[in-house]
């Protein structure tokens, strides 16, 4: 983890696994004049796999302007690699929507490291289908959207929803929303929206999973942090972690401790993601962190 | 946690809940003499629930023999109150026997710990549908036993350990014995067969949890301990636990982290099984540790 | 843990321990009418030592008034036992002020969680010896007092802080609060001052407890929350707890993992202390949660 | 982590950060037909610092032997980045001798893991001040001697330790081993002499940690493996982790839960070491992991 500095651009790569492609990549940065100073690769098998890079390297000093690189880059490494690969700027924070129903942990937690400086985005909207949190909302000094959702109005109200989100979304922050999107909308933002799951994933999919915690009597309550996809509960998992629960906790209690869980595990998740950490891969995520 | 002194006994008790109950149960161990060192209630709801109880009570001071006291608290204390309760004395620990296939490091770890005066049970024997671990194991001048399983003696070879464990044992751990036991053979020992699941259930129940774990890409992983029942990986959970894993770590480093929390997790679960601080009620646990 | 109703009560004690405390307390309780529906227990040594006790009782059904329950209490059980004790009632939450500076971490964690009822306290003001926080905390209804203080005016600012807190102060919270106390101050609330410190203790004591982390190359960063006595980070501790670090992680992120462990740590504090579940003896705690 | 090939070498460099470092490393290995398969780096600083960097390459296609190839990198790149470095090969494992005292825990769990596959080193000896764990040794078919030590034999008691280490110890791990060695003994094995402290350090330096931690009340202990210096207690840092407590816990079982920390941390910090993951730079470790 590094702190936000202006001058910091990022590149993520996926591509297939092949000698040479460390080379590759961090010449063409040095010949341009450009300091790496963060370096991180996986593969995904020792011979014939995914090979997975992320760098940060600083830009006072390329003898390129962006454009120019991006194309020089696309040319002589991104293409031979047959890489898919993107390029970010620490000095334009992605565009960040956060959806929200009636319960307000996961997003105080988001909007006050945000305010905090924690947050690498511009937060860009609040919508959610209940008007409850508006104030607190605009207290952040951030647009609170009121998009109320039906059976019957849900098409509608998910097109409202991608109108108010064009052009001001880089990703979407599900932040306790509690309707399920259809996959015409998830299809708009592939691994670009952040759900936060109430329990550890795969045990206990679906509804009151504290309440099927209980009736198990695990000894450990977790939440997910996951990309949404037209899989309900079965997205590329970000991040997850629990909380030891005896059988002295009452169900309120459990759910105060879940809420804690919650916003924490979201909280790294979409920090990671804003910092351009994560890639996902047949279903799951390399998070470099 | 206490040390265990030849003169600490203790009382577990579960019956419906009632006022006075704590008042009976302290007052009839101080006017026989006894004193209480340790004392833990639950009560499963705030009226109409369920009552549970685990005390250590001394005896050097008791005006009464165990026979006598034992039948003085039934008439006194447990019948009024529909008590089920048993009481135990550290100084005559329980009997326990030992099931294993091939993989050693949960047996080794509850042996090691054994040795080490960390596990108040007299080890009757080990047992494993294999020849491979008799030397591991009679290096700890515990007796061996091997009975082989096919799935066409799979009714014999249970005969055989039952014959073997006959009298010999007030608790069975499956070290990861690698059979699954007969509802038949289960009814022998209801909740005082401890298994060992690797995995963090309920997630990844059945086969190949590791290998499950891998592909849903999780962020942790788990294992659990839990007492055997008819249902198979449903039995009420005693302890769990788990470990962070990320994308780097290889199939061969997943499980050697897994073997390190199997063995911790069955290690904590059986120890408390020893020293009854284990209560079962519909299908959950309550554990006074 | 146990949700707050208004019906609950709680007695903590603390007395040599004797044989026959149990049996006397819960005799007690059960003869005047009264449910016992949660009961710890602790003696510091197997003989001679001290005894301590936490029970929550029902008050329903009561035989006696608030006042004739207590004398009666008292006269039949805490004379003869020669105990020091407190009884509570969750109808009547304590006051308590906070004491800040300018980060704001610690404070708005408390703050938020009392608005979601899960600090069963009445909070009276904020104190700070900065103007900074006043918006901040207006916004949550509370008062706001800006107290400055210099080296030279140390006396009376305290003098005007003990004046501002007289009668509003059951519990004082230093969320961050730069000035050291002078043990004047400390004891006019003793046992009642908690106190949040950015180490493990007693590591790093002193100043700059992260810099100081950073330079020993430790791997694990912590806090502790502690009850303030007038030896400087020497107070029983309550809460600690730690977070792993690396290499990686430069001095800003350091501090923002040490803040988010600090603010959970004193609110996990504050809120055992707010429940009567913490007692002192001998410059330490024991916590029953 | 990876499981060891044999054709695994593993690349260790310390040196002053400067722009074109990952290009010139990458290219070299690159153009010599060695595929890199795992690259780990670390700068101090922003600008200025100390460049660190692990990279683990394979050796099947390399166009030059060893030898050739250590000169060629000697000359082309270590050489012009003035780079401390040293290459080794998972095929010739390093050569470990232990030395430990009269508890076992800490050694019983290297031997164990040893025999598991899970150590890739050659132990080549155990070394103890006491006769106790001879049999406990030749177990594992590992050559035992003992040493004794008096405050006036200790002198040639080092001398004879040296004797039996020479060309026989590569990494020299005290399992608990219960006398300070000298300044001079501790520089024949700079950063390769590895002890497990029973601290959280640097808490509770000095003798009776757990003594120490009990009487603070503090509510985690831990344990600390570093490299041994001249100052005790003072080296360089390698891992550390902590376990929660209570008052319930007396000194037997403290010690008991500090000891499964300590083999845990030990076994960890010993791991890494072997896998060239550790680099010590002004007192610090930088660990890739």
């Amino acid at each position: 983890m590094t702190t936000y500095e202006d001058t910091t651009a990022r590149l993520l790569v996926k591509c297939p696994d092949k000698p040479g492609l460390v080379a590759a990549v961090s010449s063409f940065f040095f010949h341009h004049g450009s300091n790496i100073t963060a370096f991180d690769q996986h593969s995904s098998a020792a011979e014939g796999g995914t090979f997975f890079l992320r760098l940060e390297f600083q830009t006072p000093h390329l003898d390129l302007g962006r454009a120019h690189l991006e194309r020089a880059f696309a040319q002589a490494v991104a293409a031979p690699y047959n890489m898919d690969y993107r390029i970010s700027y620490a000095a334009e924070p992605k565009k960040m929507a956060l959806l929200v129903s009636k319960v307000d942990h996961a997003l105080q937690e988001i909007l006050w490291r945000w305010t905090r400086g924690e947050m690498p985005a511009e937060i860009t909207m609040v919508i959610s289908n209940h008007p409850d949190l508006r104030a607190a909302v605009e207290a952040f000094d951030v647009p609170f959207h009121h998009v109320p959702v039906t059976k019957e109005t849900k098409r509608e109200a998910e097109d409202r929803i991608l109108g108010l989100l064009e052009g001001q979304a880089d990703v979407v922050v599900l932040a306790r929303y509690m309707q399920i999107l259809t996959g015409e909308f998830v299809k708009h933002y592939p691994n670009r929206i952040v759900n936060i799951h109430h329990s550890f994933l795969p045990a206990f999919i679906g509804a009151n999973p504290y309440r099927q915690a209980a009736e198990r009597g695990v000894k450990l309550i977790g939440a997910t942090a996951h990309y949404v996809t037209e899989d309900l509960d079965m997205g590329p998992i970000i991040e997850q972690d629990v909380i030891r629960v005896t059988h002295r906790l009452d169900v309120a209690t459990l759910k105060e401790l879940g809420c804690d869980i919650e916003r924490n595990v979201l909280a790294r998740a979409v920090k990671w993601h804003l910092e351009d950490r994560v890639l996902v891969h047949e279903g799951k995520t390399v998070v470099f962190n």
